[in-house]
């Protein structure tokens, strides 16, 4: 066994997390948010950039505009989940580097000019926030439905600002119901070479 | 308290992790890597699409030729690391997805046509993934030391090939000394609204 993580974590985090299309009406708290937020804003990302931003979609009226720029397949399931969040990439995230770095001060100059460097960095970073985000609901014991199936430009325009990229949509509650079987996922071998 | 997940897991994935920039000479093992895949390839990413792509470093000669295509602040460290993986994005996932996604076989015609999308979608679906290989070096008690500071393109060129755009490369290992001071996190005020 080469790994140091119990198994029971192993599988809440990974191997019998599903994602979720269905919930329970249990209600998903902000003391739960701000538990998975206090844990996994520790994840790194290049220059502590940390771009990740969180819009929690909780009034009857902001989630059915939302719904509205969802794809069809998703929208009764975001209708339904007891919370639903946004996750965005703050591509103006140089701002925070000054405090967010104070070691390197050269940080923020070095993204002040190049907004599309800005812009592929905090899509990447914020992709990768978006990952341990992910990993930190199932660790709060809830499951998580991610979905790229809506339109993007609608979602900006409507909760966000042109300094905002949505990353994903997720839904977020108690899992209700038997999830389809497993998708195949590629071998080690398939995906690791060595030179 | 809000997460399931037990506190020494906690500590272990995130809150004691650390990003390492010196190692113990302690190898990293294939079966160590195949364990840390082996778990995380269970993390979501859309349609299944699973974009990333791992090449371990072993060789001295391939070494050097990655540390050549570094910056000049990561020569030395990425020189020493016990093992170093460079970490990318298949930008064609799809020709995989009919073996991905048995239940929607529509997924590849989805991709076929426009290399920007399949591009785009591959950056943000391997970030996810390269998270969650950073969040499994962690789980094998190892700590990962991710970088970005490369040559993007002599990476790829001496490498990898056009279909495969490098995300990070990361240093593995057993950490050695002291980390510096862990630099701030935003408050999870400045992070989450509520709308």
């Amino acid at each position: 066994m080469s790994l140091v993580l119990d198994a029971a974590a192993q599988d809440l985090l990974f191997r019998e997390a599903r994602t979720a299309n269905a919930f329970t009406d249990e209600p998903v708290t902000d003391e739960q948010i701000r538990a998975v937020y206090d844990l996994v804003k520790y994840g790194p990302t290049a220059y502590n950039q940390t771009p990740l931003r969180i819009t929690l979609v909780r009034s009857p009226g902001a989630r059915e505009r939302l719904v509205r720029h969802m794809s069809e397949g998703n929208r009764a399931k975001t209708a339904a989940a007891p919370l639903v969040a946004i996750l965005a990439a703050d591509i103006e995230f140089h701002e925070e580097l000054p405090r967010l770095l104070p070691h390197f001060p050269q940080a923020k100059a070095m993204y002040d000019t190049l907004r599309p460097v800005r812009e592929h960095s905090a899509l990447v970073n914020g992709a990768l926030q978006a990952a341990y985000f992910i990993v930190g609901i199932r660790a709060a014991g809830l499951a998580a439905g991610p979905m790229s199936g809506f339109d993007s430009v609608g979602v900006q325009k409507e909760f966000l600002d042109d300094d905002h990229t949505p990353l994903m949509v997720v839904n977020i509650g108690l899992p209700a119901g038997s999830p389809r079987p497993r998708s195949p996922r590629l071998d080690v071998d398939e995906v690791v070479t060595t030179v």
